[in-house]
Parts: structure tokens; sequence; C-alpha cells
């Protein structure tokens, strides 16, 4: 099975896009220059399928990155994927940003804590380990005050993520020699680590109906929250 | 110290280049399309500066892998960063194509083999060990069969790259439970993970005179072989 994949990542405001066939990895691009996804998205993606001499309609599925992450920027990957989808009649397969973030640690001698800055002064969580070379979460993910989650946390662990690096002080101070960190470059999610995901899901038949396909957010929006408090 | 660097990998058929400032990474182009990097290696540079709003006066300094890999995939990347280096009057620091490979199995819980292929049925050969979070090499590069490798080894091992792949079958056969894979996202070297090798030779001051900035190839290249032997 040779699968031609587009996998997208907005989570953050890091986005990138990867092409795969099979197992094989044709290109990525990766943006990390806080320009606004709207504008750069399409355009990468456009960029990414002429430079390896493909277009739309040859993908066999897409991927995205649902979350949890940036409201705005999971918005526009997972409508951007949802649009490409719906005109070229193809599957989707959604994966975590925290699940991607510790494919970029694999077969880490330590598990892995996942954290996204969540503002707020809040990260999200996810804590995985390699079972079988293999990747395994360990519990649910969560959104909570980084202190709060260090309280909970003793065993020796590699943090990685753009929360790892915010809030990096304040995990030093708690868990000293136990908290252990990747290389700089690592830190943000990258497409083609969630690409690996997106096959294991496409070929376990894990495809989300369109219009199922909406961001993973753990907590309600701002906005809706904001909405709610209003209505009520 | 917030150096602006771009890197330039070009040591396999998959050519790519990230631009990073200090320990944030910007952005990164990565392409598997077996084109020749000739045609492209340039257009990518040019795409990455401007998908960043960054023009080549502003870097600070270069990164190339230096090899071991592709003769001339290495000889046109050294050229064009030597080219770019001389026209901006800007330091480069080289790095070993095997080394960043095991930057992206970062912390494993074993030693890890790079492999690339070095056809003729050899591969080039690096090991590495991660110690108090930083990646240390286990003696020299070298290349050779890979059955000749397999017989000197027999702990457990992580093995990365185009090598790890094309003798995976043979790995397995002779090491069985011992030998790991990454995921196969992470199986090309990235100019990404070569950057963080950059940064800290750039800050190690380990930069190389233009004049001796040339590829690392283990052995001499099929040209100069055959050169030497029409000589002799």
């Amino acid at each position: 099975m040779n699968e031609l994949l587009l996998v997208v990542d907005t989570a953050t405001p890091a986005g990138s896009v990867a092409l795969s066939r099979g197992t094989t990895l044709l290109g990525e691009i990766a943006l990390n220059v806080r320009k606004n996804h709207t504008d750069h998205l399409l355009n990468i993606i456009q960029q990414l399928l002429k430079d390896a001499d493909l277009s739309l309609g040859q993908l066999d599925a897409f991927g995205v990155v649902l979350g949890p992450g940036s409201f705005t920027g999971l918005r526009v990957g997972v409508a951007t994927v949802k649009g490409l989808a719906l005109a070229t009649d193809r599957p989707v397969v959604g994966v975590s940003s925290l699940a991607t973030l510790a494919m970029q640690v694999p077969l880490s001698v330590f598990p892995v804590c996942a954290l996204l800055d969540a503002r707020k002064s809040e990260v999200y969580a996810g804590l995985f380990d390699w079972k079988n070379d293999r990747l395994e979460p360990m519990g649910e993910e969560t959104v909570l005050p980084p202190a709060r989650l260090l309280d909970s946390l003793d065993q020796e662990l590699v943090f990685v993520g753009d929360g790892a690096l915010a809030y990096r002080e304040l995990i030093v101070a708690r868990l000293g020699g136990r908290a252990h960190f990747p290389p700089w470059p690592l830190h943000m999610p990258r497409a083609s680590s969630a690409a690996s995901l997106v096959l294991d899901g496409l070929r376990q038949q894990k495809v989300i109906p369109l219009e199922s396909l909406v961001p993973a957010y753990i907590r309600p929006s701002e906005a809706e929250v904001m909405w709610a408090s209003r209505e009520g």
C-alpha cells in the first residue's frame, strides 16, 4: 500500500504541511513566523504539491492535527482540510497535537510529557510512553496550570513542546535532574511527525466523517465562554 | 544571542533547508523527490527566506551537512553554502550527516546506530549515545558492508537513516529484538536537526575557513578512484 497523504498541522503558530507516500516522507514545509495561517496554509500546500510534481486529485487521503492548541489555528487547519477533502472526495484522519509532539522523542528512555502553551497560565498536557517501540498514551489529555501538573509528577520525564519551553524554569525548579528536554529544534509539532499517526489511523480505518470533523479543544474557546455567559 | 542561521543538508536524495534564530526554529523545507539538488537547492533557500520575510544579508552564519553521504549531493550543498558565505562574508559551520540523524532520536533508551546507504553494498555508520541529555559519538564514523558492521554489534541499538531502512531485514535477522527503529518519518536527515549542532559549533567557534570547506566523504569518490587507477 502506497497511500499518498497530505497532512496539516496548525495547532501552534508554527504551521506545517507534510506529504508522504506509504511509509516514505516526500516533503515537508514548516513555518514558524507568526504569520496568519489563513493567509499561508493554502500557499504552502500548493507549494509542496508543486515541488513534488503532484496535484490534489492524486492524493488518497488527508490528515489533520485536531488539537489541542490554538483555537484560531486549529479552525483554519480543520476548515482547510475539510474543504480539500470535500472537493476531492477523500477521507480524513485526525490526530492529537500532543501525540504528534511525543512522536518527536521516539524510543525515549523516560516517558514523555508533551506540553503546549494554552495561554491564561495553563498548558495542554499529555503523558505518553514508548512500549515495544510504539507510542502509548498514559491517560487523558488535559488542560491545567503548569504548577498543578507538576504537583502530580515525580518520575523522570522528557518534556517537549512550546509549553515545556515556556515553563522550563518552573519544571526544572520542581523536578531538578528528573526533568529532561530534547534539542531545541524538536519543540514545535511537525506535520511529518503526525504523518505516521495519520497513516496508522487510515490503515485502521479511523476515518472521521466530514460532518464530525471539528477541532479538539479540550476546553471551550474563549468566544464560546463569553457567548455562554452572555446568554446565561 | 539570537544568531540567524541558514542550514543546508544534501547528504541524501532528500535535501532540506532550515532557518533558525537563536534556539528557535523559524522554518524548514524538506524535499525527498529525487530531483537534482543543483536545480532545487537555491530555489528552496530563496523560498524559505521569502516565507520568513528575511534576506540573505540578514543571516549571521551558515551551516552545512558535510557528509558522509551522496558525493554529488554533498558537492552541490557545500558549493552552494560556500558561494553564499563568500558573497555575504559570513562564517560556516559543518556538521556530520550521521550525527544529524542521531539528533532525531533524542534521549533514546539505547545507543543510536545512524546508517546511510553508501551504495556498492556498503553503509556509512556512526554510533552515538545520549549522556547527560547530550549526544556523544562512540568512536569514528566509518563505511563498511552492513554484515560486517553487524558482526561487531551485539548490544540493543536504535537504527536510524536510509541505510537502516535498506538493510532492515538483515539487521533484524542478526539482532532480533535487540534492534529498534524509530517511526518512519525520522529516517531522512533534516536540516532542522543539524541546526542545533551548527549553533553549538558556532558558539564554540568551530568555524571552517572557506578554503578548507569540503565534503566529508570518508572514502574517495568513485571518480577519484577511477582517476587514481588510470594515473597509477
